[in-house]
């Protein structure tokens, strides 16, 4: 959408601050994964780093099947028309109606994190007199460098500890209405070194072998997690899938050639969205304080906490250019000065890059945060000071789609009530 | 609340997930402020500290005017019945849409932070046909060290630095329609010791004088601003306000004497709000992982993220009881261990708490997150993972008010749409 893409007109037809994401990408991201990557490894797209409907419609559509974490995002799917036999649900604390909702829609897998939690399982799809596949999510004994935020070989709130799920066996398979036919682990997110999901990946494979062996449950599923990355920040490389492809394709040929009857399924939802999104936003002010230039814009934090760095040790830059006037040169031609881009709450954490290279602003001017695709809105306190969650919308062959609404006033204050009681002074 | 309150019944009723707020302890802790600080101070509530309109009816009633920054606070404060003259509106970047709310509304004054807003103000109030009162926010040449996050003496998007309004004269009182007649200073937020507040203050006050003697601006109003914090972690003590009114009101009253028709302004969120919540979770699951034990309950990161320490350099725990058995002893009596309280998120940085000392737990407990009145739910990213924002219920003379009620699946999926195109397969 770079290039084409009318940035006047969708902000003059949606307004701002507004999240765009570019369906055709979204498709090719998915499309070229499914190419690249042995054609057993099924991709199952994380709901969780974009849970809109629209983005998911295209995903869907282009062959992805669904992993989901809440009610709404198995509504959503299910409401897409997905297979229930495409559908996984992943969660450390399922509540008991996401539970009964999983076996009532008749997912593929509901991947359970605990012992108690199988129980859990077992009653209710015995309610429903129905057998549920489970696969046991295992929390490893091992964790490899170069993931950003590991999540095994360490206590975890996650999983089942690898030696317990060894030694587990017929705490396994003695349940009637809990069917245990298979693991899930994941070891990592934003990973960017192939070599890392290579190990993981071998490590996985060669623990469900052995799970299976040791246990005695069947092998109908290996959800190998997922954490392909993207780059945000200076010095960092997006992933090389093709040389991700040549040394896991084989590997995954071994084990799938051993196996013919188990799925193999591979989590994603950074590396197929974060690439396709852009937060727009508009300047409104431009000013200099003690020698540095400032533009005070209508977005910030409340809609891309990630851009801002909360959460992070390190504040660094999400790329940010200059979309609304016609730029050459080192971050959009003009006279280049370093600016800070801060949003409009009353903090000065609210500061979506700081220092970065950018043509001379004026108020007016269309700044757009890239590769914004993925833990957007939905990862961001959209009610801080009471602004509301942004507009999304989605481009697709030519066309611009609303796929979320602005909220307005009415809905920030929707839920809310009083009561004349709390309006009643207390007597003196 | 925490002797009397029927947490088991709180949590039948509204269910968990759910934030409590004691309404008399915000009424005592407005009254105990006022009490004690110069009569003269008047405390305007930030509901940017907790927007919500039972919690603000209760601040309303108990006499605390209004510092807003949204139109959606902006429309609480009036639907509430708020006097517009104990109004200001404060905020960097203000929507043309906001200011002319505040023009047409009548506010006491908008807190000004460009030159360029200024003339903004002034566009707006000729249209209505009025004089809008201004504050201008001047952003200090000065910082002083025991706030947690300084505002003041170094490069920032808010306000005006104080060189260029000294030097500003006739360009801020040469408007007709905007009435530039005092100044806002906000030097720092978290401060827990007095003398940090008593030398803001001082600064504040010469910088006014200072201000009208160069510029020759009114002082109608001198908003000296807030950070008044309070203890979230260990180690901490909450600000002593006694020897803050000690010496305080000297320095305020010799102002005032010299200032006889000036309000004085002091803004406060945190300060009345935070020690007046709960975050009241339920235990789901409870498990070990290499010999640490965790629950996992219903509540986390999505609507507490500053609990969970998102945004923090360093995680530190707020203090956590279990609310649902007696207890007695260190952490609660009963055998007590080191607990990590997870969220049902699929992060490992979703934990409320590391190791916090607690009764042995067991799924059904409810657990309560103190002092989480102030940036909770409106500070979280509620839509992660798709699981909405909480209940928030007001406890007041000993009866409780759902005074927002908990997001549903169709509260969280109702902005969005889609449309028939993003289902259509790409011709092959």
């Amino acid at each position: 959408m770079t290039a084409e893409t009318d940035w006047t007109d969708i902000a003059e037809r949606y307004g701002t601050p507004t999240y765009v994401y570019d369906g055709d990408r979204l498709a090719a991201n998915l499309a070229a994964l499914r190419t690249v990557l042995h054609h057993r490894l099924e991709v199952f797209y994380s709901l969780k780093s974009n849970p809109n409907r629209g983005v998911y419609d295209v995903l869907h559509t282009a062959g992805a099947r669904a992993e989901v974490s809440s009610l709404a995002e198995l509504r959503t799917v299910l409401a897409a028309g997905t297979d229930p036999a495409d559908i996984i649900f992943l969660g450390p604390g399922k509540s008991l109606a996401e539970i009964t909702a999983c076996v009532e829609a008749g997912v593929y897998a509901v991947v359970c994190e605990s012992l108690a939690e199988l129980a859990e399982i077992d009653r209710v799809a015995e309610r429903s007199g129905v057998r549920q596949r489970v696969l046991i999510r295992v929390n490893p004994a091992f964790s490899v460098a170069g993931s950003r935020l590991t999540m095994g070989g360490k206590p975890r709130q996650f999983g089942i500890d690898e030696a317990t799920v060894l030694a587990a066996g017929a705490e396994l398979t003695s349940w009637r209405h809990a069917d245990v036919a298979g693991i899930h682990v994941y070891l990592g997110t934003r990973i960017l070194d192939p070599q890392v999901v290579v190990s993981n990946t071998g490590y996985v494979l060669a623990l469900a072998e052995r799970v299976a062996r040791e246990t005695g449950i069947r092998l109908d599923a290996v959800d190998i997690g997922g954490g392909l990355g993207v780059a945000y920040f200076d010095g960092e490389d997006d992933l090389d899938d093709a040389a991700l492809a040549k040394e896991l394709n084989p590997m995954l040929d071994r084990f799938a050639a051993a196996h013919p009857d188990t799925r193999l399924i591979l989590e994603s939802g950074r590396y197929l969205t974060a690439r396709c999104g852009t937060y727009l936003m508009r300047v409104r002010y431009v000013k200099e304080s003690m020698g540095e230039k400032f533009a005070v814009t209508d977005g910030g934090t409340h809609h891309h906490m990630a851009a801002v760095g909360i959460g992070s040790f390190v504040k660094r830059n999400f790329p940010v250019e200059l979309l609304s006037r016609p730029t050459a040169g080192p971050g959009g031609g003009g006279p280049a000065g370093r600016w800070t881009i801060a949003g409009p709450l009353c903090t000065p954490n609210d500061t979506v890059a700081k220092g970065v290279l950018l043509p001379d602003l004026v108020p007016g001017d269309l700044l757009g945060v890239r590769r914004s695709g993925a833990y957007g809105p939905s990862a961001s306190p959209g009610l801080f000071l009471s602004h509301g969650y942004p507009a999304e919308v989605l481009l697709l062959r030519g066309r611009s789609y609303l796929v979320r609404s602005r909220d307005t006033v009415d809905d920030v204050l929707a839920k809310q009530s009083t009561h004349p009681d709390l309006s009643r002074p207390v007597p003196a």
